[in-house]
């Protein structure tokens, strides 16, 4: 049998865009004479919908869409996701459709509603499995968290015969996933003897990462057939002939430094915006955002401004027109010292004679925010803002001020790995100068400052930081596995006294296995102390 | 049979905190010689304790918590709610407790998993109904959903011979919503010929409002007895003997203005602030936010700044003077103006030419914002933002603007709504001056401006903008029911393409059926046209 992993980016709500892009890939499967064509979970609405799904109209407009696909599947079949509407019912359901007529509708059994889902909000579970005859093979159907779950109904559909499993995915990306994934889809392929066609979304949807990655494991737990990870495919295999020697996906820096490519680049674009405006500051998060950015937009789409105040090292200012000078970005200077001065004098009367604090050294980082804003509402571009996880989940940074902006792209990339993900991104090409990856960080906000005034350095700061965030470790777990106590406890005292801050953060492309987004759901009132 | 109803205020993740409470209650209730003193739904933990769930050491806690009641609770009877851990299951609980002991402990069944709440991701659903015999009677136990819901618990369990059914909540408000509690549960009593005990949470936590309200309902259908709304009361009733004449909740504007007061005093005083800070500026919005914070706080704690530029009107000045002087309140001003002009100078050069546009209308509230933040930064003050539910929803407020602050007083309240609760306030004292209440709305961020330059008036948008954002109505519905198409399209429109600016918005009290919070889970990315 010869299949066509349909690996596609559909736009969440746009049910047009996506039919149409779904039946232009039918035709050219057909045309290459595939004899099943697989498509990802929910991609004729884009995933997640989220309270779309609660609108009559969308699910409507979702069904005419599934009709217009059906009736461009004339002599080939067809499996794919959308929200079925029965008895009053929504389901994350799966058409499997053949010649024009849908054939079997499966309402997906495992409803996610840990971590970033929230299906249970949405979707009835459906019960039981479905097996189709297709061309004298018994397929199995199944949508994404039915192949993660032991007893999947992959389980009972083999038992009735089924040789070939279709498992539609809306799978989102962290570090590794494409990973595990294989290694389960390998352990359920050997143990089910049959096919597990894997198919998954690519594209960015808010702060959600769909890898791709598709792939197809034969019985004996081997990888047949992959697709390129970030990218669209429609990859042809024949089950019985095909064989893949030697596939590798990408590794970490890799891996991440495209994820956030890919995310920042439909966040862009998908929201109807041309051109995009980072504040550089001559450190190492502007320099990796503005690559990324440029990766993602071309250089002519990124606009550079460097606002130095009295504090700014003269090697900032180099380093930041370097940066920007090697990515051939324009590069645009607004010195803050004057509005800063401004600023005191207007509110030095209603200060009282307290000393100076953070109010003067957020001032600066408001002024900029302020200057990044009026070029924003003046010329249209989206603000990118650089702020990482070290910093955001430690409250060291400052709301108006660094914060601003529409989408944070190194909200999820802890400090340390910001560091890798440079030192990888100059290895094609050195963009980021070796002096924005030697200094120590700065906010340049008073004399002589340095991150490491307020936080312990970094390389203890992140380990803990993820034991206690993303592994959601206590406090004692982490100082036993080697962390001093003082050092922990005041990281998660930090951490959980800046909820405040987070919640009025930009979205940002989420990389790990538990971001400052869908999910976290921490109260900002809340006395626990761990 | 003499009960007493615990209608308590407990702090999110403060377990001994909570916990005091109970057990001073139960103190208390024992001295007055109650037989049973029932406590809300997970009032251990407060609510709802979201993602803290999912940590081992505050479950452990919680469970501690749990032993130190049950051990205070000699010669009474208590039925209260906890997050139980069974076979490896977390359950949303309630522990009916005799004389010093756990006689049974029922897990709730019902599960909401929509609008604010999210249980499913944590609990699992408890099997079936439970019913103690004590004192001669036999008890039901129930918790929230589980009396909602046609079929639940409470039939078999009075099928089983219970005729008192206890219902401990943590149910939030909104406006009218005492009164829709108060006919189901006379609805439930009739059908079912019981008592029912119905014990809510009172108090604010981050959007949500729990307004007490606590009521016990006879046989009969009548209400003989209930709680006062937005305050913690230990209410005792004898069921044979007491009956309630003329019982009368608040109405809406009270009703409304009270939710309000009390979700922000609770809000500043459970995160540990002092005082608040707000920008007034002549309008009726800053009025209204003042005089909340005023009745929540007492004057002392709350200090005013009226920051006037080139396009501020005496009138302005004098209005927003005038109400901060009858609330007693501290009022500052600062001019913005040669802030103004000092950006309009250092960004010309960066314009290019372009003619202005909102970029010079944000800037000044941007000044604002910063200016608000460094006082907050200075004294420790948190800011209070005043921007209201028909601004918010249209978009027609500024981000790190007049959007600034850590809680927005009148987020969930529409423009049409502030003028009544203005007016409502002005009965007992004038505080805010008739000609605040009848000078058009205006931004005045430039000249001559009144909001109705973009927004349609607020008789039309507010409640266009409740059916299409609270009611979930389609345009087609809207306009079904008699208003212009163009306008109602206009409005959907700015509704659906704000969406970015409210996620970055700070939480305010929710007091509609939907507020843009918890319960409006709208993508960013999103192509859907209604």
């Amino acid at each position: 049998m010869k299949i066509a992993l349909g690996q596609i980016n559909p736009i969440v709500g746009d049910l047009k865009y996506n039919s149409a892009k779904i039946i232009d890939l039918i035709e050219e499967a057909r045309h290459e004479k595939a004899d099943l064509v697989v498509f990802p979970e929910l991609c004729v609405t884009g995933y997640p919908p989220e309270d779309l799904v609660l609108k009559p109209k969308f699910i409507a407009e979702n069904l005419a869409a599934v009709e217009r696909i059906v009736k461009a599947s004339k002599n080939i079949a067809v499996y794919l996701g959308f929200v079925n509407l029965a008895k009053d019912h929504l389901y994350n359901a799966g058409a499997f459709i053949v010649d024009g007529k849908v054939k079997e509708v499966y309402h997906k059994m495992n409803l996610p509603n840990y971590a970033v889902f929230d299906e249970k909000r949405y979707f009835k579970e459906g019960e039981k499995g479905s097996v189709v005859n297709y061309k004298g093979t018994k397929i199995g159907l199944g949508i994404c968290e039915d192949v993660w779950v032991e007893h999947g109904p992959y389980q009972a559909e083999v038992k009735s015969g089924a040789r070939l499993i279709l498992n539609i995915n809306a799978s989102p990306y962290h570090i590794g996933k494409v990973k595990e994934r294989e290694a389960m889809l390998k352990a359920r392929a050997k143990q089910n003897k049959a096919y597990f066609v894997y198919v998954n979304l690519v594209g960015g949807q808010d702060e959600l990462i769909f890898d791709g990655g598709s792939m197809v494991i034969d019985p004996k737990g081997n990888l047949i057939a992959a697709c390129g990870q970030y990218r669209e495919e429609l990859l042809f295999v024949d089950l019985e002939k095909d064989q893949l020697a030697d596939w590798r996906w990408l590794d970490e820096p890799a891996e991440v430094y495209q994820a956030l490519v890919l995310c920042v680049k439909d966040y862009v674009v998908k929201n109807g915006f041309n051109d995009v405006l980072i504040g550089v500051s001559g450190g190492i998060d502007s320099a990796l955002t503005l690559a990324v950015a440029v990766d993602a937009l071309g250089q002519e789409r990124v606009h550079a401004v460097f606002m130095p105040s009295q504090y700014s090292a003269e090697q900032s200012f180099r380093d930041a027109k370097q940066v920007a000078e090697n990515l051939g970005v324009e590069f645009a200077v607004i010195p803050i010292n004057d509005l800063f001065t401004r600023y005191l004098e207007t509110l030095t009367p209603h200060f009282k004679g307290k000393p100076a604090n953070t109010a003067e050294e957020n001032l600066q980082a408001r002024i900029r925010g302020s200057c990044l804003m009026a070029l924003s509402n003046k010329f249209g571009w989206l603000v990118l803002s650089t702020g990482n996880k070290s910093e955001l989940s430690t409250g060291y940074c400052t709301l108006y001020g660094d914060m601003v902006g529409g989408f944070g792209v190194l909200k999820d990339v802890p400090k340390t790995l910001v560091y890798r993900l440079a030192v990888w991104r100059n290895v094609k090409k050195s963009v980021i100068p070796e002096s924005i990856i030697k200094r120590p960080p700065t906010a340049e906000l008073k004399p002589d400052q340095t991150d490491q005034d307020v936080l312990p350095p970094y390389a203890l700061l992140d380990p803990i930081m993820r034991a206690y965030v993303e592994e959601n470790k206590s406090i004692r777990e982490i100082i036993e596995s080697g962390y001093e106590a003082k050092t922990v406890e005041k990281i998660a005292a930090m951490i959980d006294n800046s909820e405040y801050k987070r919640r009025q953060a930009p979205p940002g492309p989420r990389i790990s296995a538990r971001a400052f987004g869908k999910d976290w759901r921490l109260p900002i009132t809340n006395r626990f102390k761990e």
